[in-house]
């Protein structure tokens, strides 16, 4: 099994200083390129409404990742399920992946609305969001999904 | 900058063995677990049309990344697109995403249809798709990108 080492290609600045469960919708967050890229790594981006931003999960210290199975949020009225089918950020690597609506992109940053990531949080890839790339054909999803996600954003 | 270093959660087996820009949709891999993870890590997921898996370009080698700005897929018919808003496997930590659809889980694997990652591919992360995690209002892309996808799936 090899490592695979990756390395900050921007910071989140601004938005919550620490996380909670709910109401992200309306954050809004600056992404600024780490000095080892060119601003021109952007350019174009603004042709779309919403990128994808992938990001480490920081904060979470070694002991709390869930490998196997756990009730989400902890929440006992919910079923046990699999880290895997779970977005919560416990989780192995400690990556996370959110689609957010591009509000401007300027020179090495840009800003975006509904991050559900904290300030200084490293950011390991950013692509632009294209339809093609949705989900194809009808999506389903478990019931505690829907139930836990209904003050999410 | 801190270097960040994660572990395959899973490799893709089957599917193809080379990568090719086009008509991924039809093909149908296996997602195996790595050994140091139980098989409850996927448990539930079967209640999910669709999940979405992270992985690692990792054939791509350090000379071919692009850092800035090129002609998506060297085309010059597109204009020159900054790295992250394109989805091109050349990108800085080689990182992919994509959206599939769940066939089957059973035990440590599970069965995916319309993942554009080859046989051997490491697996950083799986995730559910929940539609709250979809785009949040309209998606608007540029033209190339839409030239560009036609035959994609």
């Amino acid at each position: 099994m090899t490592d695979i080492t990756v390395s900050p290609v921007a910071h989140v600045r601004g938005g919550r200083a620490e996380a909670k469960d709910d109401h992200w919708g309306e954050e809004q967050a600056r992404i600024v390129l780490a000095d080892t890229l060119p601003a021109e790594a952007l350019m174009g981006l603004d042709a779309f409404s919403h990128a994808e931003i992938l990001f480490h999960f920081h904060l979470v210290p070694d002991e709390k990742i869930e490998t196997g199975a756990r009730h989400p949020r902890g929440n006992p009225d919910w079923p046990r399920i699999g880290i895997f089918a779970q977005r919560g950020k416990n989780r192995p690597n400690r990556l996370g992946v959110t689609v957010c609506r591009i509000v401007s992109v300027s020179g090495r940053e840009m800003i975006v609305e509904g991050l559900d990531a904290i300030d200084g949080t490293p950011v390991i890839d950013i692509k632009p969001v294209m339809r093609e790339f949705l989900p194809r054909g009808e999506v389903r999803q478990a019931d505690w999904a829907s139930a836990l996600m209904a003050q999410y954003w």
